[in-house]
């Protein structure tokens, strides 16, 4: 929860940093709510993501623009929000073993890529996304970036701990686990999505695929 | 080379397999090249991928929209020939070790990558792709899907000859290879894309990440 001050009593904690990107910070979860409620009935209405914007989502809402402005520096950061609303959370790592953790992370890529195919509102926004610029590079760098450093973390304690070569790129390592399960759940739709795809990546490129003796 | 009868005189193809896709196969290359011209500056004037019509098209290059119908059933066919016309052409496996038929199908997708990062068009035409569900449909049948059976019949080689386990299941394999591949020219557009990329790509996947002893 990033919801710190929900009351309607409570100093509205955007005000605290002002200019920042206050995210999940709002005044009160039913407006924040209504806001969100407004933006999924345009999209779901036919609106083209690109002319979604804050003038009709506040008419929408039944909301002033100034309210929206409160929370959100503008319609980008409302719409990652909007989709951190209804993916899957980040994954808390275990912490035990670097291929149990490499596992959990790796499950929430499935995962998230489940909710996009069962989300019709996930599904409309990532396929428009990629032909917005902006809103890609917002979510890029408040959601993608993060997750990926998460990745890089991992793969280092697994070479200081001698459970990952450390003769390899840290970054190229952490795309083989990654790249096969962003394959499936981003780029090819049809792809199957096992209950253990994960673990079989996570052992398979442990392993590698010469024969065992 | 698809194009087995571009002379004048000559019987066109496509008068031979009407219904079918009838890809590459113009009565003229002159005519084709002016009708690809035509879409490219449609597209780089800003005109987006959906609203760029047959007839649009056909008013812009001079021909009768009956000229581009005898060449393309729709205008997805169309946009993916010219896709391809201007992306690097599908690689041909020497043959000799599945680890180096690997590297050079590897290495196809960091040319196509590099492509697409140096064309203003293929990029246009990409990043409108995934809102476009017939055009990206029509691409991954007629382009992407031969190219992946091409990879699966590859790692069934692997596996026949012994340099490739064969306790894994032939799909989740080939992801293996390809995905880190497609995770850094399609999903992460500011990832580097090194020479030997494709090399140490194969290298680790078939070695694994256990440290050696």
């Amino acid at each position: 929860m990033t919801r710190e001050n929900g009351g309607a009593g409570a100093t509205d904690p955007a005000e605290d940093c002002a200019g920042s990107a206050r995210r999940g910070r709002p005044r009160s979860e039913a407006a924040e709510q209504a806001i969100f409620d407004a933006a999924i009935g345009l999209l779901e209405g036919g609106t083209p993501l690109t002319e979604v914007s804050i003038e009709k989502i506040a008419r929408t809402a039944g909301v002033g623009k100034a309210t929206i402005y409160r929370r959100w520096p503008g319609k980008e950061e409302l719409f990652v929000d909007l989709l951190r609303s209804v993916e899957p959370p980040d994954p808390v790592l275990p912490g035990d073993s670097v291929r149990g953790d490499l596992v959990v992370l790796m499950e929430s890529i499935r995962r998230r890529g489940l909710a996009k195919r069962n989300s019709a509102l996930l599904h409309n926004v990532f396929s428009q996304m990629q032909a917005y610029p902006k809103l890609w590079d917002t979510y890029h760098q408040v959601v993608i970036e993060p997750r990926r450093l998460l990745g890089l973390d991992l793969v280092r304690r697994g070479m200081a701990l001698g459970e990952i070569r450390d003769d390899l790129d840290v970054e190229l390592v952490n795309d083989l686990f990654t790249g096969p399960l962003l394959l499936r759940t981003v780029i090819r739709p049809g792809a199957t999505l096992e209950p253990d795809l994960a673990e079989r990546v996570v052992d398979a490129v442990l392993e590698g695929l010469r024969p065992r003796d």
